[in-house]
């Protein structure tokens, strides 16, 4: 399920020449903001795999959602990061570094292979950024979930 | 559940007028410390539901809690967090940022409500410190929790 | 269940002198990378309870494995830890801080010791490091957890 090397000079051409489109803005659900800069580092919410609000996976991997499914889930909370991040630095090529991702994931008690799921967002990450998206990341399984959404991905970038 | 705005200079003020009082300054339960400072930023461990070592919220929503003391954990959860940060500052007014709300709950499979639980943390802390309580958070169920606590919470802040 | 303390003037005499031996250096399981660095602050991904790519704790607390088994699981994943940090440092003195420890453990509802686990992680640092591994700590227990390994544990250190 890995994501092909791609061509293009930017984040933004690596992302189009995977016909990978950014979803609108992510919004907070709640009462809280969606990212706060501390010097040069971006720390996000929890990203939700919606599309303008409506949300695109929901339930849990194991149950009423398979490995393949929760690879997509995880791949459009990444999507909704870059949609915020470029919010935010006007231009993906300002990302310096994606340090870290923090992926939850709804799962019943007898999935173990939320690290293939997460792949979903790490191999967009590592293709679009190429070096700079060389990321660690800590993965979570949860009981359930908020709005019984499928994943939520935080980010930790450093910019320019 | 949303806590009114209320009148106030100063984050104490602000607790006074909502007629919340500081818990006593939480210990650790195990072999850790409460908090750390790295640069400007103090990081806390997990802040239970508690009054003096006593736990005034236990068991999981969904089960033996609802979602509105599931609430009232988290806020009792945020006190003891302030009442931690009081200990370490002096004084709230030096909180420049709460910068991230890490918020994890004892939770069912079918509880999809965190994030308004959660909420009576973000509700306390925005109401008591205003633009400077504009915080990410990060939300987690747990189908345990440590000696059986509804919630823990961790703070990230940025003092002066 | 806590380690004595031990003789030693430096981190691997201290580990010498209990008896433990550090694993060879961890590898990354995906597509990931198993540390990053932010001005003096090392982040490492989640460590597992294995040597040499051998998972030696599966399982969950309160089901196939034991408090003590967790606990022992918790004690590998952090000398995973320690060898990772001392190939990237060169010398484990050259840690000036452990500033936070995230401990994650597969776990059935009705398991509430999951502290007790952590301890597992929290003795050796402690006792490697002396003041120096005083750190701060969140705690998760998951439904289920990546190649159903018992355990996965994050440090974040200050480097000189």
């Amino acid at each position: 399920m890995q994501l092909e090397k791609v061509s293009g000079e930017t984040p933004e051409q690596r992302l189009s020449a995977l016909s990978l489109e950014l979803p609108p803005v992510p919004e907070a659900v709640a009462d809280y903001v969606t990212h706060t800069q501390i010097g040069s580092m971006i720390y996000t919410s929890g990203m939700l795999p919606w599309v303008a609000g409506e949300l695109k996976f929901a339930g849990k991997m194991g149950a009423e959602l398979t490995l393949e499914q929760g690879y997509k889930a995880f791949q459009l909370s990444a999507l909704n990061g870059l949609s915020l991040l470029k919010s935010i630095t006007g231009d993906l090529s300002k990302i310096k570094r994606v340090h870290r991702l923090e992926g939850t994931g709804g799962a019943t008690p007898d999935f173990f292979d939320m690290p293939l799921a997460l792949n979903g967002a790490s191999h967009l990450i590592n293709t679009v950024f190429g070096e700079k998206g060389a990321h660690t990341r800590m993965i979570y399984s949860n009981p359930s979930m908020p709005i019984n959404c499928a994943t939520l991905l935080v980010f930790w970038v450093e910019v320019e």
